[in-house]
């Protein structure tokens, strides 16, 4: 049997030091008045018996624990992870840990995941959506401040933090127009998503701006590879004066990469491609590197990590949506056409 | 401002039922004697006013937290997070909530989430590593026990679970030569590391055991596409007559499938494919779908979870690695050669 040691207690400390257990307390915690050669003496004796105190007692204090909860529902992580990331960095300046509990897209796991926050006392909560939608608040009392990242909230009294991604997708086409491109297409997610409502919108008032049109209409399909494949052979067929594809995903980018090529043409030298996402595992294996906009997810879980701060210090969110920028990250995929 | 109402504490619960502090614990514990009606009368109290018990408070009777730490080095999630969910589905019966901190193979943070999680009082951790590599046990005096997830520890005291690489190895070169194929060649991640030679050695393995040999060396390489393709390229100028390629990842798989159509051979007709991962985008975006063998990690992730709480339960874990076995995910890549 190996792990558990007996814990050394502040009674250990007490005795050890030869004082009451409240001179303990007063010495870790820095409080009340002792002589300085007493306060040393207890700290002396905790450090030699490698007494840890109890974040669980000091919240029975200040009436924070310390903790907050991370709600998510992301089986591949790929939205997720980079906003726990995000907000650890934010949260690990008060030295704050995150419980989190994945409900697998299950009303009934959110509403148990909820209760069993509230039941440990947490001083809130981070929302962390996979989509773009807006999300129905939290069901049950929720007592705490709550911060909605990614997918906001459909109720404007609470708080979200969200990616501009009609501003990621006007970045892609500014950038393809940048380089020399004039025919433009979008091959994208399905009809009706909020994302993909977004990227249209973003694509068509670059193209204005630059008093262009886009080639054709968006063509909508699957957030897949096999869709973006599918839908390349068929836009040279019907368009064949395109010089650049905007891709909803990398997905679809990559799909659409390998289409053209077995279209007979060339990317970048014939069409340029700019994908969404910045995955890296599907964005560099695409042949060639795929440009993407990058959502910035981990600044979105710092923006949450840090207004959900805020508000446990000010006792409550204010209400309102931030917004965070997207970022271009340039491939070989988009380089400009020669000559 | 939103978010935080007065919290309804056990006080208010005393005054509203018209019973002491004491009798509030008591009916909503199930402890003590009580009369049936002054029970249901605390309990109809405690629901009027949405009273939720603390687990704080709960901790300092029982000594335990009902909270574990989840300690995790890996930006993709590929790894850790189906451990993660796993461990949820384990610690769930137990409504047991899981601190995760992301050290991002940093010492420094590690040490910094240990004495984090220490200081909460938390019943237990699980470290879940990114790689096959033995790793240092946790630095520092922990007192409560660990298990060690994907990454066993180094000190055979300490008690880990692991996946069986070699046995999933075997597993493919198995189905490979169910499936009618003869000479099978490896191309795998870079030399010395531990998973690539279990992998190595459970395909000599199962090839030994069928009276064959592998077609040439191991070719090592990256974990990428890029090795992938390269290697594809120069293999089949080398060993023309190879029928069946066992891949160490689903990316080198992904790349070996684009090389081989690239050298005018097609699979699975003239060439079989296996990789290792069953990682959904790579396995699925693979031409033709890749056939994989899947780490299991959830199983990793759940068995470590129970073997936690049996650890909690009985006050340290036992010595000895725990192994988890693979699964094979059959696909079109490894279809029967035609005739």
């Amino acid at each position: 049997m190996a792990g558990r040691q007996p814990r050394v207690g502040i009674v250990d400390v007490a005795r050890r030091a030869g004082v009451s257990v409240g001179t303990v307390s007063k010495a870790l915690n820095g409080r009340g008045q002792l002589r300085p050669e007493t306060r040393d003496r207890v700290r002396a004796a905790a450090q030699e018996l490698g007494f840890v105190p109890s974040a669980v007692a000091a919240s029975l204090h200040s009436g924070r624990t310390y903790t907050v909860g991370l709600i998510m529902t992301d089986h591949h992580g790929r939205f997720s992870l980079p906003i726990l990331h995000g907000a650890e960095d934010a949260l690990g300046w008060d030295e704050t840990l995150a419980f989190v509990c994945d409900t697998r897209d299950d009303p009934i796991r959110e509403q148990h995941y909820v209760r069993s926050l509230a039941r440990r006392r947490v001083d809130g909560i981070i929302v962390a959506g996979r989509r773009t939608e807006p999300r129905p608040p939290l069901a049950g009392a929720v007592t705490v401040p709550v911060v909605y990242a990614f997918a906001r909230s459909a109720d404007p009294a609470d708080c979200s933090v969200v990616v501009d991604e009609e501003g990621g997708a006007a970045l892609a086409v500014q950038h393809l127009l940048r380089t020399g491109r004039r025919r433009v297409a979008h091959v994208t997610g399905p009809h009706g998503h909020a994302s993909v409502r977004a990227r249209v919108n973003g694509t068509s008032r670059a193209l204005r701006e630059a008093g262009l049109e886009l080639a054709g209409e968006p063509w909508y399909g699957g957030w897949s590879e096999v869709w973006g494949r599918f839908a390349a052979a068929a836009l040279v067929r019907e368009h064949p004066d395109v010089d650049a594809i905007f891709c909803g995903s990398d997905a679809i980018g990559r799909g659409v990469a390998d289409g053209l090529r077995d279209s007979g043409r060339r990317v970048p030298e014939d069409i340029a491609l700019v994908g969404v996402d910045n995955w890296l595992p599907t964005a560099e294996g695409c042949r060639p590197a795929l440009t993407s906009v990058d959502l910035d997810l981990q600044q979105v879980g710092r923006r949450a990590g840090a207004l959900l701060l805020a508000a446990i210090q000010r006792g409550g969110t204010e209400p309102g949506t931030h917004t965070v920028p997207c970022r271009l990250v340039v491939r070989a995929s988009s380089a400009p056409a020669a000559g």
